[in-house]
């Protein structure tokens, strides 16, 4: 089976993790001639090109490193552009859980930031999907541009200068992902945008937000399947001879709150 | 546009969740003059034939409920047979981020169990992708194949039953999910089914079986990008007028240990 | 140096727990010829009498069980009686931690309840100090009073039967323990209680109920250090060869509230 | 009632905690005639001397400040003098709890470090109680010495500068901390210690040292009630109007080991 460039090998204009130590790590692609650097020895790219991806280079200090394949998360820690607060992997992975995201699927974003949650939607609904993404911020929506370039997903994506506040232009989506601090004022169009029985996941960062969303939804009526939750991931120290976790942890991003789109009681009356 | 069954109406053989409350959901697919029975009324299924999901359908007793599509989640909670202990969504979905699951993805899985990660795999690696999975035990397998039926992929899978210690068949495989007692057993052949740079997540209930899988990883080589995970998920009581945490929780399934394939250090000599 | 009944050795009215295994924990007074039976086998009390704590006895049916001197938790556990929702020894010992606990202190409590905190906090101030035990429910101050009688703590208490919303009697007390469901209505009371710079801590289950208490003292004023925390015990499996954390846990009591009386701001005027 | 010096108001001497905002804490001595200064404004001392507990200063910027009088948490966080890791409050408190401390207990320290942990014990136990403390290194004791001055604290404390390896002086001790690296080094020795059915706590932060502490008390036998735990203490922002966990926590000091002391099984036969 022949190798596969920038899957197998590296080839000019691929994407290249340089793992140094754990505290020294890069994401750049690879040119012909050119450099990449750190306090610990310059790295010539001509060196890693036609190399598998997993193989150690020597840097200019002698010392060796791992050139690696980047996946989205690494980009997200280190490759992109980042403005406004992000959502974080460990979010996106329950997101992906509690929408049921596959393949082919069709989603809304509200509130697009630097793009990384749409990135991360881009890739798991693959090119058969599509990502609708509304951002209300024109500098922002040049960052998560730049970010869907450099990750070669903004095909799958169409991004909106506009406030969803005034309404969705889509219908039939099948799940919805929204990121602003003042979800109840969407609610409306969103029902009406949503194909029957998809998902929603708002992201809150505070407790008032989601006691305002719950409420909010819970008189309008048209939501069921309501859960909040929070996700926590526990890091720990890899060394199998003094295992333990990690001193510090980030302890909060946001609440998670899911629902899904029903018809409203009284249709039944 | 034509509203489509399964997705959009219910229809006669479609997957229905039927939510009552809270501790009465039950997934069954629709049958024509079929009942489903419940200690608050039975639903008589021609009632939900031709309705959208999401619609509220009245019982026999005339307590409304609703009728929504069943997520992969909701299968997992009450719609498939579990024989063994399963991963659980909350560590599928940091999988899926840790090992940059995508459409279209050759998946390897040692220990299918239940079949319950196989399903999540399958599901998000799509038509184009594929999961190979091995297991020792026919019972499971069995139980395993009638899952992955009832959810509609069994044929994105190949089921082996065959231990992995003594070889793995594939080759160039592109991520893959080990939950078995002793996976260091299985080192060398998953270095060689793995493709360059691909990733690996070890699933693993105790604290020693993680530093003895640490410690044969390092002394062996050829495994980069090393991480133990540990994910909890806090859920909270939706109710915007009394918002807390749940009183109880999950509070340990298993670690997430995460490895990249990389060539062994000496080749550099 | 002689021993010491009831601390050294078991003698008649000594209180033991008798703990045949992790499920099978028993607490009782010893009394001649009296016996405590379980579905392992019966104790005769008799044959405790003049043994050291923490020596092993027979029961009838030849297994061997473990004779210890009960603790203030293995009591709160299953040694008295519950009616109300209690607050835990995790919460306890964050308390006093909290309110900078001593002995000799003097300590209000509002919300006695079934008596736990009230023995918790007792037990800590020892003989020289003093708790006041504030308690609107007649049904629930019977139980305290013998919870505490239990533990030979009552004298050291001085509960009443009364709602600390209409007045508390006590003067410069130097700590508080408030565990009332809108603790707002006494704040103006529990200042002019307190001493300069005590500290006092709210125990509360709902995020509303925080938000509310933290906006009316900061409306109202007088309180500084204002800390809302929330613990955690996570307990672990105790066998050295898998070592893993349990698989539940208790995920939410309540948030503790802590605040130091401090002058309102307005006197510098 | 006359007002209590140190207790109810500020006297020369006494110590404060000047409170300008929540990265603005101090802990000093009142000295007549002294300042203390900060990027805020400067503290003239002569202007809270008289003043109660919980009043308000101004600085020389104009600025208000908090004066109030300092809780042992308050020292532990900035006010001793810390070179060695130490176990924090949140463990404090539950430790408290594990050992059923009450005021008058003896107890043993093994591991004293900076006196954190020390000075913990000694306040909890009162002035009839008492803290044998060994430490091997007399660096580690000259700073705890000088902490426990600066608390107050020191006569109900013996330090000594001695390696528990190699025997333990005291009998009869009430409970125990047990703070170093290898503690089933000191098993035999701490049995001897111990009144029948004390408690004792051990702090270690790897799982690899809670396993073989584990193994090393099975297989000597000596040990019941065993229990392995871990305290998170969860802060939230005290903002009653957007309330939401802190971003980040510490995640991890130590596990605590709780065992009490037993006969030997083989008493028995």
């Amino acid at each position: 089976m022949a190798e596969e460039c920038c899957v197998d090998t590296v080839c000019e204009g691929c994407p290249v993790l340089l793992y140094i130590d754990e505290r020294r790590r890069f994401i750049f692609r690879v040119r012909r001639g050119g450099t990449t650097g750190s306090d610990r020895g310059v790295l010539r790219h001509d060196d890693v090109i036609g190399l598998r991806y997993g193989s150690w280079v020597k840097l200019s200090s002698g010392i060796k490193a791992l050139v690696m394949r980047p996946r989205l998360v690494d980009y997200m820690e280190r490759g992109l552009r980042r403005k406004t607060q992000v959502i974080y992997p460990k979010d996106h992975g329950f997101i992906a859980m509690l929408l049921d995201l596959k393949p082919g699927m069709r989603i809304l974003e509200i509130g697009v930031g630097s793009g990384f949650t749409t990135a991360f939607l881009a890739q798991i609904v693959g090119e058969q999907g599509h990502v609708y993404g509304y951002e209300k911020r024109r500098d922002n929506l040049e960052i998560a541009k730049k970010n869907l370039e450099k990750l070669g997903l903004l095909e799958r994506v169409t991004l909106k200068h506009r406030d969803a506040r005034e309404g969705i232009d889509e219908k039939n989506i099948d799940a919805a992902v929204i990121d602003m601090p003042d979800p109840w004022a969407v609610l409306r169009h969103l029902h009406e945008a949503l194909r029957p029985s998809a998902g929603v996941v708002f992201f809150l960062p505070a407790a008032n937000q989601v006691q305002r969303l719950l409420l909010s939804m819970r008189l309008r009526g048209g939501w069921g399947n309501i859960g909040v939750y929070e996700v926590l991931v526990r890091s720990y120290e890899p060394f199998g001879d003094a295992f333990r976790p990690q001193t510090t942890m980030i302890a909060h991003t946001g609440y998670l709150v899911h629902a899904v789109r029903v018809e409203p009681m009284d249709q039944y009356r």
